[in-house]
């Protein structure tokens, strides 16, 4: 295959979301049910604000959902895109979404005519840039591109009776799915070639480059992430795979005192059992966020702070801070957990300390990050029976702090556990 | 269609449980995969279990799996099964499956021949009696059935060199899902004249009965959530699917006192908007685990319990008790939140309270409880700001008890949340 650089591609990208969402048995489409406190559309815009060289991104939606859309992506900034409104069948919206970049010429606008045309669902939020390359080249080599799966059950064609008429052989049938890229000029001419029965109830663009473009395109295995959020179940699986892939990592702070130190190395040890990278760093390694930041590539969504007294919030306080002010590169909420060491049986000032994480809590909570606390009993005595106490602390912390992360629930921001 | 009365017939059920779990990227077969506690397979036994006129079930499996799966059907208490082993591909496993039913009668054994054989993936835990039902009677009218759904994806053909040949019409055409269901002779004569190639690569059963018994299978359009576990996200979408459903009802326990009342009725209001189904009991109004079961027909998964007294868990334990002695038909978690009133400005107690409500926890999870501990705000002056802040607490709280009950963790067992 022809890997050019992806620097020398003109792209722009056409993502039909004119969906009424009839079959998630809701009255919201599901391109707007929320997955992890944002429409699910936005998880796919933000897919494509990462690739550089996709320079125009069109969306297409039904003219109810315009002035939703709209206000979508003003509220959560999305840039380089297009509104506009669609048909009434699939094939009438991507077709609408095209004519944008011939109308933007003439109007001046600053939307271009681009070599490659990618069309991508709305509902298809986990797209990854390999894919995106990997079509849009084979597009500008074939003429037209298509991510495949395999098929998961056997296809069956009915008799008007409703019995079974024949059956295909699975493996010679491809589930054909998203993203697919086309020479801008063959989808085009494709769609205005096409019939009104086309229009009206065709569901495969390959196939109209295909028919009316005498273009076969390239077939490519997809991975299995790509697939499209259609019922209730796959709202579910999205929020659970997105909430995956922000507990990867994990960055413990700690200060220089000996006590935060021992508590830090022994979480560290615990928790590499259940989150896949932790590091633990002192306080004096980091002055902005960029700093922290750096530390897992830009791909750190969740910070343990070990505070040494009681009541003391000051790191906490400092590192929310500086989440807050550091302009993190995402929309996805951030995870905080204040970790507090106390004596063993004293309750003296934990009414103190939860007031102080509650406050603080509610004001993170307007810069999407969601701070927890948990408070760890710790003896400096250093007695035999302390040791192996802090130990079992420490395991049913990690726990703790596992289950947070991972569950990233807003409502139990600002409670205090205990081991 | 014939809707004879389900008690007439005389079926049994085959579940292929082969599967090696590749597409899933694990080592585990996802049959063997943990969702809320128990391998997946269970949650699929479970619902045939339920339903009383499948007098056998047949679970075929790997040889290297059958230990593994004896020991599930024992350690969870499955009834009415019988683990034999498979063959190389599906439809050898499946044939094993149906051999048992002649072995068993030459054996002497309990097992009989059915009338009408239901064959369904292990990977389906979400079947009803509604469909199971459906199939079976079609099958004893036109000798096969079988469920189908609507293609989510358009299907096309590839030509040797890895483009599109053509696609195939979308409506024309339906997946094929399971349950199946035949009348025991025509799919076991299928088995035995069809060819080798048959067995190796074919993946329908619907397809042996119509080449090899020449019987058309009836075609019912099922519901969605009979969709196959195949990949890590349908895991993901079962575990959330079935955590929703045991959201669904919720019983509020209260005591006679005034502020116990009064809490409950408020919790009460605000409940209705997170939880499907809410009912407040008084504690006089149960006895026994039937009478609580009864206020929702068996259905009710979580408990509130509101004891007056900061300090006092006798209420929460005598629940507890119950539930743990009742014998309640669901190998599901339930969750107990107890829910104890606290005057503003006051910590005494609350390790007290803490140290009760772990060692009641810790015991509780043995049985499969998930005991949380809530700290409400309650002031008896009745002060116009008493008042708001109650209603403060009150939605802050149902909240948490809301996010306690659909998030169902166990790490956070024993733990006190306060509003």
């Amino acid at each position: 295959m022809d890997r050019a650089p992806a620097g020398s591609l003109h792209a722009a990208a056409v993502l039909p979301a004119g969906g009424s969402g009839e079959r998630l048995g809701g009255s919201i489409p599901k391109q707007f049910c929320t997955v992890l406190g944002r429409p699910l559309i936005c998880h796919t815009l933000e897919s494509f604000e990462r690739v550089t060289w996709i320079k125009d991104i069109v969306v297409v939606v039904a003219s109810e959902n315009l002035d939703l859309m709209k206000t979508i992506v003003n509220k959560y900034g999305h840039k380089r895109i297009t509104v506009v409104v669609g048909g009434e069948t699939r094939h009438r919206s991507i077709f609408n979404g095209l004519k944008v970049f011939l109308d933007g010429q003439s109007l001046g606008s600053v939307i271009q005519k681009p070599e490659v045309v990618i069309i991508h669902d709305a509902v298809r939020p986990f797209v990854e840039e390999d894919i995106l390359l990997q079509v849009a080249i084979s597009a500008r080599q074939y003429g037209a591109a298509g991510a495949v799966r395999p098929l998961v059950s056997t296809v069956i064609a009915s008799s008007p009776e409703g019995c079974l008429d024949h059956s295909l052989e699975r493996a010679k049938y491809r589930a054909s799915e998203m993203p697919q890229a086309f020479l801008f000029d063959i989808i085009y001419q494709a769609y205005l070639k096409c019939t009104e029965y086309d229009l009206d109830f065709g569901t495969e663009c390959l196939h109209l480059a295909l028919e009316y473009s005498n273009t076969k395109a390239k077939l490519l295995e997809g991975p299995p992430d790509l697939w499209k959020v259609t019922y209730k179940r796959d709202l579910y699986a999205a929020e659970s795979m997105i909430k995956e892939r922000l507990s990867q990592h994990l960055c413990i702070i700690t200060n220089i005192n000996e006590e935060a130190i021992e508590v830090g190395f022994q979480l560290h040890e615990n928790l590499k059992h259940h989150i896949s990278h932790v590091k633990a760093i002192s306080l004096s390694m980091y002055k902005t966020v960029q700093d922290l930041q750096n530390i897992f590539h830009g791909e750190c969504y969740n910070f343990i702070c070990i505070n040494v007294k009681e009541s003391d919030l000051e790191e906490t306080c400092k590192l929310v801070d500086l989440l807050k002010n550091g302009k993190v590169t995402t929309s996805y909420p951030l995870v905080v957990i204040s970790i507090h060491l106390t004596v063993p049986n004293c309750c003296s000032s934990d009414t103190q300390t939860l007031t102080g994480i509650r406050q603080l809590a509610k004001e993170a909570k307007k810069s999407n990050i969601l701070v927890y606390g948990l408070l760890i009993t710790y003896s400096k005595e250093h007695l035999e029976d302390d040791a192996s106490r802090l130990q079992e602390s420490v395991c049913e912390g990690s726990s703790i702090i596992t289950a947070l992360i991972k569950v990233r629930n807003p409502a139990l921001l600002g409670q205090i556990m205990t081991v």
